[in-house]
């Protein structure tokens, strides 16, 4: 075991043996700490909402066999990891113990998020999600996980509820990947943003404007998310359309935009931003629901010049940068606070 | 059916309505053609690689049912579109019919091979695959293929055999876009290709030197694959890893690059390629066995701050760009010859 391979955390994979931690099918979760890791007494997980929303429409929307079916893949795993979608979330809690050569310069006590995967943090729960009914992303539970020396926590910031700081910190990545394209075009692109009403949508709307973004155009699916999103005041335009229809989503985009944002959580968006993308532009898919092989080949079908980036879920300064959305932009607040309020 | 969704092909999709042709469940084959239409009669499909592997795997390599398989695929679907991996592949064939608004600018007699995917070709075959073994991916056949306004097919050069030409176009798009990022990275980039001795591997390779890229390194994963790319003088450096295993690819890469590209057709190649790129760094994914959510969460599990592309089969030029870098480099067709000849 090196000890690039032990700041991965290679050390915590049972099976398969010699894969990083996302990849394996089991995580050891043992409490028993090595010198570089950190261990958290969790407090809240935050699923993924593609995950969550397969689990709820797997189980017809029964929030008992959801707690069920949650509560089975973390004790099978050791890991909060869909094995449909292949995607985890993330999850808040209190500081435990600090490894003496962990160089994440947490200390005992401390409230903190965790912006890894929950699909690679060894997780294990002892209180059977009694507190939680199934029908909500964000889940109330008790337990413990271990963070890597690899591994990214964000200390929660004091002037934030921590469901917000929570909801705000696992969709970061979104806003920071969109500033970084905008800001890089070296002029003042045209913006779409699929799922605009969403979490990562509105804060990518206000990132690309914060990035000096030209026009910019959300899309969403209903009149009611449109109602609020225009009253939020975050797009120049807002259109309504089905993300999974791509005829439809291009024509209410109209004149193709230079930069498409995926944020929409259910599959089959790839047609649909790609259609919507100019020629030299780029689309940046966030949806943990997106196929490589529906985007890959779709473009190709469609002689689509477009660069298709997949969203990196770890940008520098990512965390700090959504939190200052929010707390710098009503729009922002007005479509997240209900959200989060709601679960 | 406005103009721009018949482009598209989309009065071709049989189930479900309303979605484009490469996301249909099956396509209508009729051989009668729409104004903007283009008939082909094909003499050979190209079967993408990770798809051929797949089917060769699930039926143990047993020619007889790969071969019903394919055949089973195509009458179901009208289209030769894995449904497991989700590719297809090309073919070529000779113009049989062309629509009076086609702006494709084919001609009836024209030797051809299309670029884009089967997966959105409508395709009927006539001879049952008879004159396929079911071991390789070239399939000599015969039946008629349907090409939309939007379309791509390329005029197959006289000086090139036509199954190098195909295997060269099928991958055309993997060097084109490797050319790209090194030639807009604003300095000569160090580059590694996984897969560097496949087809799309050493064109890539190829490519980058042509765009001035600084490092070459080609990753393979035997000994005898590193001789041979040795041999063909394409890469600075060749060493030898399993792809599939990441820690065994970042070892071998050693000081991570500034630019990776992945033309391994097995899954599993998402964290390696991730971890052999330095911050800052791009890396490009041109298997069709790419995970998605793989590559996403990967990255962002170990805080590497990379842009993750997702290959696109479409680049302007992205054609005559594989044959010349063919015709020019002895080394491309040392590796490419034998491929194409054991076929």
């Amino acid at each position: 075991m090196t000890e690039r391979q032990r700041a991965l955390g290679v050390h915590r994979v049972l099976e398969p043996a010699g894969v990083l931690p996302q990849a394996a099918w089991r995580l050891d979760t043992s409490p028993d700490l090595h010198p570089d890791e950190v261990r958290i007494s969790v407090q809240r997980l935050n699923l993924d909402a593609a995950s969550f929303r397969q689990l709820s429409e797997e189980h017809g929307g029964d929030g008992d066999a959801v707690r069920a079916a949650v509560a089975g893949i973390v004790a099978t795993r050791g890991k909060m990891h869909n094995p449909v979608t292949g995607s985890g979330g993330m999850l808040i809690g209190v500081v435990d113990a600090v490894g003496d050569d962990s160089p994440l310069g947490l200390e005992v006590g401390q409230p903190v998020a965790t912006l890894v995967s929950l699909t690679l943090t060894p997780l294990e729960l002892t209180d059977g999600l009694a507190r939680w009914d199934g029908r909500s992303e964000q889940v109330p539970t008790a337990g413990h996980a271990v963070l890597f020396a690899r591994s990214l926590a964000a200390v929660l910031p004091e002037d934030l509820p921590q469901e917000t700081a929570l909801a705000l910190l696992d969709v970061c990545g979104a806003p920071a990947a969109t500033e970084r394209v905008v800001a890089s075009s070296g002029r003042r692109p045209s913006v779409a943003v699929l799922g605009a009403a969403g979490k990562s949508g509105c804060l990518s709307l206000a990132a690309a404007r914060d990035a000096r973004a030209g026009h910019l155009m959300g899309v969403v699916r209903t009149e009611q998310e449109a109602a609020a999103l225009r009253a939020a005041g975050l797009a120049d335009d807002v259109v309504v359309a089905d993300a999974t229809d791509p005829l439809a989503v291009a024509e209410a985009v109209g004149r193709p935009v230079d930069v498409t944002v995926v944020c929409v959580d259910a599959a089959g968006a790839e047609h649909g931003a790609v259609l919507a993308t100019a020629d030299g532009g780029t689309v940046v898919f966030f949806s943990m629901a997106t196929s490589f092989s529906a985007a890959a080949l779709g473009a190709e079908g469609m002689a689509a010049d477009v660069t298709m980036l997949i969203g990196n879920g770890y940008t520098p300064g990512h965390a700090a940068l959504a939190l200052d959305l929010y707390r710098t932009t009503p729009g922002v607040r007005a479509l997240i606070d209900p959200r989060v309020h709601r679960s």
